[in-house]
């Protein structure tokens, strides 16, 4: 096998890619600056050992606690709840929340044998009761998985008296009507909301 | 901007990679196993230092000249003209044509100042007028570059006597004619086979 094929190869294992996609990567690292993929290869290469989880909300970082955690300008009312670190991003990009957040590292799936003492429920019932938040926000994804874990928390922190809240499932913005799939649809239905009232 | 970020804007630079697929790419290399990542980086590092150019047909080759140039089992009464080295790919994944290859390095394009002088045709001219070919393919793209190119070896090659084809355009097999476009249509059309003619 050859530098290209076995490049390739590796390539095609990485997320979204497919063998095409793989080749188009390689011919054009082949034809690139050397400047750029010496640069890639390093970033590639000393991830893993530059990048850690947070020991307080469990996000990808690269300083103990994380930006996030530490930043004193953020509301620590708030704490989002999310599946995996990088929610916290997409999260962040829609620049619509400036609470604290917390990974638990997947949702309950009894199916993959994945139950709460799989997740980082347990420091995050610890994070709540020791802070003085005003409000949970369970944005586990919009899953049979994320909902029943979401509901899970609000069963858990019934007794905090802390409510518990979930993103809201409806159409997409700039979605068409004919495109949505029947589940959202019903879900929009159910949650319509009457014009004049936000 | 953190490792992560970095890495991220690094990925999104490549060919197919969006921001979303970058970001992707970069939490699943956090994930796997440090091996894969070292070996990735490696390969990434290493790709420019090992592959070149065939010297023969400008194919990307790790010897020179390349296993297809040195490859005594194919038919070498066949050329076959490609505008860039992974069109060879391309061709050799199909299993429809073992001859050899030569590429162009791009097609003739006037209005990006790209003439005959910028692509790798005199040393086509020379390998066909001292070899001895039966055909010279000429599978530049269907494009109006690829074309004019074809036609420009055709005209130069008809003092040889060497017949210069190019390969059949019409209706991708799988396909609907509801979601052909209509140049294609118009071409297969106009290229149409009689039943029992073939």
């Amino acid at each position: 096998m050859t530098t290209l094929d076995m490049l390739i190869k590796s390539l095609s294992r990485l997320p979204g890619v497919g063998a095409k996609s793989a080749a188009r990567i390689a011919y054009h690292l082949i034809q690139s600056d050397g400047e750029f993929n010496r640069k890639l290869a390093v970033q590639i290469a000393e991830l893993q050992d530059r990048v850690f989880n947070c020991s307080i909300c469990g996000s990808y970082t690269e300083t103990d606690p994380c930006p996030i955690c530490t930043d004193s300008s953020r509301d620590t009312s708030l704490i989002c709840v999310v599946e995996h670190p990088q929610d916290i991003l997409t999260i962040e990009s829609s620049g619509s929340y400036f609470g604290l957040f917390h990974v638990l590292g997947g949702a309950i799936s009894p199916l993959d044998g994945i139950g709460p003492e799989q997740l980082a429920i347990g420091s995050l019932i610890r994070r709540i009761k020791d802070g003085h938040f005003s409000e949970v926000i369970a944005a586990t994804n919009p899953t049979e998985e994320g909902d029943t874990t979401a509901l899970y928390l609000a069963r858990l922190l019934k007794e905090t008296g802390i409510p518990v809240s979930r993103l809201a499932s409806g159409l997409p913005i700039g979605g068409d009507l004919e495109y949505a799939d029947r589940i959202t649809l019903a879900r929009s239905m159910r949650g319509r909301i009457r014009l004049g009232s936000f």
